[in-house]
């Protein structure tokens, strides 16, 4: 932590300042320069709230100096991590491609999307048994019945799962089935349930909150961490912006910056970023290009009566297309899917 | 529902759009002028995904005309909602006042500001047991001890009690100390927890997230009063914005909107909307000016030393006066505190 | 400048950066800790671009220390500025109350309006002669003409006048007619026409910029400070937010965040922060209690067919019966109108 | 414009909408329903104040139907702009690179890097002669001089040149030497200045407001349109968000919105939307995958020495190693550079 005083700080604020500093653990760096002073408070303490010093006489201003998450940053682990499920690797060379449909709504048609994701390429499976909406009106998803005919469809492709885990007396359950659970974007400080995850050693991938900064991001990857489990991915899918014509705007920048300060993989869901079809596809291609570490696409045979967000599913051959084309981006930058 | 359709759309896409619309349910009305063709959809359907409209060949806007929440709004019950507890009333002209501790630390700490509390003349002691901490390492509250001490604290002073449940499996015991229930900022979105909230009778008040909308407070309100709870309350908290001298904006402007669109109480929170004790009385003073329903204020004797937020805490005699300052000004528009 | 190095910093990194902070002039602390180097760069340089030194290899964050404005800030000066124009003054213990309409609109109409204003107590008339417009189809302003007949109706009236400035060509013209110049808020950046600003000495009320953080609102200041016109007034307008019922989001908690770090008055603006009629009222009364130093508020007597702004001017008898309002809460305050 | 009723509206009320309706010029359409009243407004008013009817007793909701702006649309024009100046295209299947440093600081300096732009195989130079600092205290550029040693070092490499103008008595002095106006962010909204670029026949480049929308951002190109000037580039720079990681967030999402309701080339500018070196790269690479007509960025041989915005120029270099890299990503497009 660094304390900068008031120009016109007195030697009695002074000493009760740095008398503050001592009884709360810190060691003091004094530095006077003609116009300023600053005193360094030299100890680990994530959790400190700076404001207690803030709000004392003759203080200006203060700044925390360690990043308040530790397992989740580059400076613990400088490796990029590798999550490892069956044959499958996310975080390496080789894009993480999860494609399905938003909600599991028959065998039917869970089986025939599985059959497209294999054909592509993709290795992950991705769709919703229990839906978080906003509406207490709106379909809420087929629950475990879901989550036995995702299983079974993509055991029949060969493929891994991903499905959404909402509270934790969930958690028993879908991770009977799944290979991956998902926290969705409204539930990334939902610090209940992060710990109850922690406690599972099951992968987790945690999409960022609507408005959530990348460090809050990382601070709720470090919730699992910290509670025991290292197999943590992330999740741009958007940010809240004043714009209307989108409705999210891709954070995209969001990619290189994640890389730089965490070991984590970052993937990226143009799908929910845009909330419409025909703006996945520039936005999926711009997310590889950018640097994730994979993508996550929904897709329907019929999204016209899709139960929930057919208008952002891709068709089953436009999805096959961009598959191609995005491999080709991926090799303009030495990597591959 | 209305359809604004391109200035180049074809009969055979209007055509299109029509046989949507008459699918899902809809009844149509069409208006032609020279440059604009305008479809209504007429048809209640709150959860509709108008995205589904939007998609189609021809469309170039489409607006929902029916706000998403029913049981929230003005036009399903005109007069205000009056939530009495006890001989205490939320949402009349008298205004509630909320005061305590951010968390119940011990059993002297509680009775000492139980005390204060009454002795201001405010109705409502407020304290957290369970505590929701963006950091894994940080203090996270006494529990059901801290409950029971608060409860006693309360009765001693003939105060009601409010306090902070963050996930399902606590409703039962927090429901067995509690008068209200609190959920918060970062839960408002947290669906599952809302709707269990909705299955008691007890009065639940719903802070608004940190980027939440006005419609999307309601509509988390909707979603415990859709269950049969109609006791609920709203809280301004503040939001995030771009500014950095602050913690939060106090949004004082949702204050005449909500009431204007809900029939709701709404209380305002200036101690975690600014974050530091200087600016608490003229965020406070402001709220009452605003027509708030009512305060919630954070108090500490010993601030200093307080386990959670004691930069936010007013001192006892600086809140007994601040009280003293809101009467007046509550006075000068017809209220009383 | 406060530079904290990365835990894994090299000898000859840390030595590299050393040499450029006193190659760019910097004094230098060093403060080893078990996990933490910090080097305190000591020497006032507001503009340095601090970025210079976060790309250094070994570093992980830079702090600025020093404001980047100096004569806005309290430190320059630690009593409130108090402007006097004849015999109103504007940040003292009374507030200045500004109103009129949007747009001048023709001799009637301002005298009429001018006439309310001086009913009211109120000591200053606004209104526009140069509009700013979003749309290049709107109506942009009776121009000089207007000036004319403002000044005429502000002198029939003992009035003081201010009205908009938008571009450096009308600066000479209106400083002609005018008491005190506006600045637009989408002009706060607008350094050519700030400067040219600092060259008068006549008093300039700087709007804040529809996304501007307090920071910047008081580098605008300093640019006007700077080129040596002490008479500078701060106006909150409102800001914007992702909330859709309203406008603007009336950023009341800047005004006492303001008078904290500078010695500035603030004039808080209820009319375009809300743009509805109906929430002019209990913002307007909340900004009193905020601690604002005056307020301007848009009046019209037939707001069905005023040129711009129609929806949001107050009707003359609403707006006396507002300021009476406003008076007793400035009284319970301990101020005056 | 269509008008929603609230469920309770009144006849009177009614009648009294679609007089105030009618006699502010619209046709009206009526569509009763079983809760909800629906007045389609029809009759092209791109400038009308929808408040105007929002006020009215009666009314719940008003959304304009016309898009505010006209020239700019799709709807106006659908083939895609393509701008040629000399032998070069903008808007057109080959990207327009633009590349250069932040200020022209010294003749040896301009022609230096105008040498590695033209090697590159970069057609524009870029290059400010007058800067807008957000400190009074910071360079404030060359002025004329640096104008008439960018010229030469543009014409001695057969390269285009882009510079930025801040105020209209900037015009005639930069439109002797410049091919390309370039319009900054903070300067969107200057409507006086964008008037009178409309009136030149000069190509525009409009760099989008730190904050202001895609909407917002067309509107100012509408200005320039509607003054008679057809030569308008947009440019994305980066929206400013609550990331503090990242200087702004560059959001490349808006790349394919614009080209779906404009028709105008739209141009990236990863420099200014990153701030930092090592983010230049990757986001420049997902410019291209997601459609921009070109790139804008910042270059400098000795980037610690830069006047301004040296921590964000890349190194020549590392410059055309991009641009090869780039010209990868956008045959996988089927585009080139």
């Amino acid at each position: 932590m660094v304390v900068i005083l008031k120009n016109n700080a007195t030697e009695e604020q002074i000493e009760n300042i740095k008398n503050h500093l001592a009884q709360y653990g810190f060691q003091i760096h004094e530095s006077r320069g003609v116009q300023k002073t600053i005193l360094g408070a030299i100890g680990v303490q994530p959790d400190f709230d700076t404001r207690k010093i803030r709000i004392l006489d003759g203080v200006a201003e203060v700044y925390r100096v360690t990043a308040p998450f530790k397992q989740a940053s580059r400076d613990f682990k400088s490796d990029d991590t590798i999550i490892k499920i069956k044959d499958v690797e996310i975080g390496g060379n080789k894009l993480a491609m999860m494609a399905g449909p938003c909600s599991i709504e028959s065998e039917e048609q869970i089986f025939k999307l599985a059959d497209i994701v294999a054909e592509s390429g993709a290795k992950i499976l991705r769709g919703g048994a229990f839906k978080p909406r906003t509406s207490p009106y709106s379909f809420q998803g087929l629950g475990e019945e879901g989550l036995k005919l995702m299983r079974a469809a993509a055991d029949a492709n060969n493929l891994l799962m991903i499905t959404e885990v909402m509270q934790i007396s969930q958690i028993e359950v879908i991770e009977k089935y799944t290979d991956i659970f998902q926290l969705g974007a409204r539930n990334m400080q939902n610090f209940a349930l992060l710990k109850e995850l922690g406690n599972t050693r099951t992968p987790v991938m945690i999409k960022r909150g609507l408005s959530a900064t990348i460090e809050e991001w990382l601070m709720s990857a470090e919730y699992v961490l910290a509670n025991g489990n290292p197999n943590v991915i992330l999740c741009e899918r958007g940010i809240r912006t004043f714009e209307t014509y989108t409705r999210n705007t891709f954070d995209l920048s969001a990619i290189p910056v994640v890389h730089k300060r965490s070991h984590l993989p970052v993937i990226a869901d143009p799908s929910h970023a845009t909330g419409l079809r025909d703006q996945v596809a520039p936005m999926a291609r711009a997310a590889v290009a950018a640097g994730a570490d994979g993508l996550m696409i929904e897709i329907h045979h019929d999204p016209e009566n899709a139960l929930s967000d057919g208008p952002q599913a891709l068709l089953p051959d436009t999805f096959l297309d961009l598959v191609n084309e995005l491999r080709a981006i991926a090799h303009a930058i030495h990597r591959d899917i």
